[in-house]
């Protein structure tokens, strides 16, 4: 398959076009109207090369360009973690979820007093935003606790719908993975895509006259591979019947997408509502999904596990149909949010995101970032203006790492700029840039906790030829 | 012993004055100046007489009378419960305790799985404080569950000193309350009450330059009856040794509270500083309080089991040594802070409390309530403009009350107004207010929840004969 990234020449040239355009009332629009209700949109699994504007032919996502073209297209959009749940961690605090040992997936809930969750110490942007007078509610998957003072309505949230795992039957039957509304086990029958898609719908229009935050946490497009009749059948010409039931799947997500857009210029609140899109990480093998032109997947430090689908409209307040080429990360959304809604980040210990209204509406230049890290297990990275050192795992090579042993020696470095696919080693070449990234990386390195809990047996499929679509 | 409390027409004639007065600028304040710091400060089983504004002779409280004479002494001021936890459970939430369960106080941490705390689906004051960018410090009794994920630093403190249960050691050996910071058990030797003091002025030191929330709960003077001869020798003149221990206690509670005001003028924020001091019930027979002329005790819906000092200094905002007779309850501090401090309560979902701004500040007229309720068990109470309709428990008689069985036959009727003891039952002579009344309080009943956990045990000393000091 054919994908097409913008060049990284055509992107200055926009993004130096867009600093001098006439936005940057973000903050005044802070001030001056009414709060923006958020939606922060999460897709579960979504490769990076997966959604049009990323250049995919074969599955068209209509809805979800239709946020970068009303808004901002981050392209070096990062998670701070190639993992479901370490990701969500990080996006609720706006701090890496290492520094309170959130490195790993908690385990799944064998023994009640074993369970593990996001650390009870810190504050989630639903509670931030209760505290600022918002209407908050979810619905999708949590993957952040299952025992009661993990649940999302002990987190901040007033209304919850949604499963408490890591990934879910989409139809049929269940087993240990109920579908929630508050803390009680219902019945649900519908495609869940639908049925999220159902629930969302429902809580703007309950709550469309006052500020809200709508966390939107699709399990699509992750496994199981499961779709229903209705989307599969837009794809009888894909030809791999794994990447037609992704394709299918991501269809059925971004018609959902496209009811939630629907509905907020139907009730009059478009402008009024901040949205964000990003997927949790990387596409895995078994998904069928595509990350290309970038390396690696899911669960590695690549680029192909930690950068996704990055975006953000605020239609009337941010610019429309720009692209930010700048380094950023799931972490700034919890302060933008907090920018936008007349909240305080200087309360929040360490936090590690960056308010990024200033550097999308363009009054602010440069890198909001000095650099971006990750710690993954064994697994390393950090980003620096376009050097990336990395040690990582491919599925087929390992990478020659040991599990949970993390030593530097044998790290990479990739000028990304020229080699985005992180395939020629500077190493040798650029000791200077060894020796800076390193030291940063390990400065970085040292404020943080071990791990609160095991990393988790080995993916499944693991003999799986992985192939990128 | 002897008590005066300033007779209602005096109380009506200054509240009079007062409505006139030019204040009212609470508001204006909150919205123009800096956010002011909020300091709520709880004392435990403090007889409503017990301090030098209520009449007390034998045992001198300057600095609490200061706050009266610096603000606003409300003598109709209630708490929800009249038992520990279940009125700090109200305080932090600002809804009836009993709406979710909060009837009695949790048991000890005998069982792990099945110890109980505040509610986490409940926002606390300082999540919500949190949300508005403040630093939120508790020193003192928590008492609103003992694991993990109920802890102060789980519901919305950063930092913590303390202890977790509803009693402990004042100096010595503490056996299975210890004592934390944060949610680490620490070594303490000081005398509690003058820690709890140090603890507070280093948190205000530390914190002076940002709006601060500091939750500061004594345990004084609460049992174990520990003084140390500091506070001892100031009381040779008192005969009754229990009386003599319970003066040095509540003498070093003032002299920490004098502390923490010399600190708030030193660092030049007092104007900024919004205090409330509260008792958390009546005092109980055991530790030789006195709520004269109220008749009861703590663990009864009698007067003295749930009316209490109830003090608001705001300088410079509110008015200076103004009495305040309407009935207000310590739901009300948390819509109020969140007033002064620029939160919204629409949030809340039927919160109970009521901004107490406009009508401190007189510009508000009339009552905040229409009613007040309670509800303990087998013991109901309802005030409604001066009166009041009451099945309580009396210490010797237990007025006749079967545990846990809750039956409105047998409920009396009084006027407070002139009849502030509850000697003089008009149930017969007012067939018609009891009728309002009843209906009122069985409406308000039917929102509640069952308990979540059981009543605790019958109180020690049952045999011992009370009688108020």
């Amino acid at each position: 398959m054919f994908r097409v990234l913008p060049s990284p020449c055509l992107i200055a040239c926009l993004s130096l076009l867009a600093a001098y355009a006439p936005w940057g009332n973000a903050e005044l629009h802070a001030q001056s109207k009414r709060k923006p209700n958020i939606i922060l949109i999460v897709a579960d699994d979504l490769g990076y090369a997966d959604i049009g504007v990323h250049g995919c032919k074969d599955i068209p996502t209509p809805h979800i360009d239709s946020i970068a073209k009303n808004g901002i297209r981050c392209t070096s959009g990062y998670v701070s973690g190639p993992y479901c749940s370490p990701t969500r961690a990080g996006l609720l605090t706006g701090r890496y979820q290492q520094r309170f040992g959130h490195e790993f997936n908690p385990g799944p809930p064998v023994d009640a007093n074993k369970e593990k969750g996001l650390s009870l110490q810190e504050m989630t942007l639903a509670q931030f935003l209760r505290g600022l007078g918002y209407r908050t509610g979810m619905v999708g998957k949590w993957h952040l606790g299952h025992t009661p003072e993990f649940l999302p309505t002990a987190r901040g949230f007033e209304e919850y719908f949604g499963f408490l795992g890591g990934a879910n039957q989409y139809i049929g039957k269940r087993g240990n993975q109920p579908i929630y509304r508050g803390t009680k086990p219902v019945e649900e029958d519908e495609y869940l895509t639908d049925a999220f898609a159902r629930e969302a719908l429902a809580y703007i229009d309950k709550h469309k006259k006052e500020p809200f935050f709508l966390y939107l946490t699709f399990n699509a497009v992750h496994a199981p591979m499961q779709a229903s009749e209705k989307y599969l059948k837009r794809f009888g010409s894909i030809q791999d019947e794994t990447r037609r039931k992704y394709a299918a799947m991501l269809s059925a997500m971004d018609d959902a997408i496209g009811q939630v857009l629907a509905k907020l210029r139907e009730t009059g609140i478009e402008d009024d509502t901040l949205i964000f899109f990003i997927s949790d990480n990387g596409g895995p093998p078994v998904n069928a999904s595509s990350n290309l032109p970038l390396r690696g997947w899911k669960a590695s430090t690549w680029e192909g596990g930690v950068r996704v689908p990055f975006l953000v409209q605020w239609k009337g307040t941010l610019p429309a149909g720009k692209l930010y080429d700048e380094p950023v990360i799931q972490l700034d959304i919890l302060p933008t949010v907090l920018a936008a809604t007349g909240g305080k980040t200087s309360i929040i210990n360490k936090i590690d995101g960056v308010d990024l209204l200033p550097y999308l509406s363009g009054k602010k230049a440069g890198a909001p970032h000095e650099a971006l890290y990750w710690r993954f297990g064994a697994q390393m990275a950090i980003r620096m203006g376009d050097w990336k050192l990395v040690k990582a795992r491919d599925p087929d090579t390992k990478g020659g790492l040991k599990k949970g042993e993390l030593k530097l020696e044998g790290a990479q470095l990739f000028n990304l700029k020229d080699d985005i696919g992180e395939t020629k080693d500077l190493s040798k070449k650029h000791p200077d840039k060894m020796k800076e990234l390193t030291a940063a990386w390990q400065r970085w390195n040292e404020e943080l906790a071990p791990p609160a809990w095991a990393a988790p047996a080995a993916a499944k499929n693991k003999d799986k030829k992985p192939q990128q679509h």
